[in-house]
């Protein structure tokens, strides 16, 4: 009833939305649904597995990966690379999987100008003290690092109408539900049902 | 999680399309979704109850209501007007019930410009060749009426790409799902959220 392509999404949120959990519950729950794999430079931690959390690679690597136009985006912190390859996001689309990059809210704008019907996702804590209590929860962070992340976070929420949608994470099945209706429905967007238009009027 | 007006959606799709069947196990599936009732000059048919197939008026009333611009839209068949009555829906949407309007391809322009956020759904039969049994099965058209109506739908469908999306109607079930899922997408649509956005960061 589709094209066969894959959607692609973007999915943002600030650090304590649930964007994690979200994610692993969407991809137990459908096999068209993977998470892109990001690129690193920094060193593989204990339990860690290459191709799996990050492809772990050297520097030098990466920078040609950068000036071959082979990352989809990138950026450096504390003197570390990551980013997203572009070929395995490509090759799936292609195979009609749909990929999800889970990207800052910054990034999400250089992945709009490559790919004009990306959708982009926002996934909303249900309220700031929602969020600071999930912070908290965590238990690994003083009081000044939590203020600075909800300060953060307040940031980011006020740029969530750059997205398309918004899904506000009050529990992971509803966010799970929502993120899956937002496929299908997009899924029936006529920009992406073109052919099947000209199929029916024969003039494939 | 959504603001509360209701969505506004047109439905168009060449006659034969299954619009009807498709609109009526909607609205039974669904409390949060009605159709809009059409207002009519043209006369009664026995079984047709004013208020439920049209609302049932004189000339002059419809002309009024034209010249008040209380129609959302309007034509002229055959002598008799047929139109959408603006008032019932703006009431409908302000409630939070989400309202299709049944309307033909060349009427959804008006639409889209009074209501910047239509959703706009073409509901397509999956061949032309299905779409003619579909006709024949009815019985009660001589060879040139189907020519002519066949003729017209490949028409209609070529413009299917002025609309948001499409539903190939394979079976009844299938196409209703596919409605839902376009709806309560549209709902987590960050255009219809501003004020949840808004709400969490406390800027209201």
């Amino acid at each position: 009833m589709n094209d066969r392509k894959g959607v692609l999404v973007i999915l943002s949120g600030p650090s304590g939305s649930g964007k994690d959990t979200v994610l692993s519950e969407l991809v137990a729950r459908n096999d068209d649904i993977r998470v892109s794999i990001s690129m690193t430079t920094r060193k593989k931690r204990e339990g860690e597995i290459d191709g799996i959390h990050y492809y772990f690679v050297d520097r030098d690597y990466f920078k040609k990966k950068i000036d071959e136009g082979s990352m989809l985006e990138y950026a450096e912190y504390a003197g570390n690379y990551y980013g997203t390859p572009k070929a395995p996001v490509d090759e799936m689309l292609r195979n009609g999987i749909n990929v999800v990059l889970e990207i800052e809210v910054q990034g999400a704008d250089k992945i709009r100008r490559m790919y004009p019907d990306v959708v982009s996702i926002f996934l909303m804590p249900p309220s700031l003290s929602t969020l600071e209590a999930r912070i908290r929860t965590r238990g690994t962070e003083d009081e000044e690092t939590i203020a600075h992340r909800l300060f953060i976070a307040e940031q980011e929420i006020r740029r969530a109408d750059e997205f398309g949608y918004v899904i506000v994470n009050d529990t992971v099945t509803d966010a799970v539900e929502a993120f899956e209706t937002i496929i299908r429905a997009e899924k029936l967007k006529v920009s992406r049902n073109k052919q099947i238009i000209s199929e029916v009027t024969g003039n494939v």
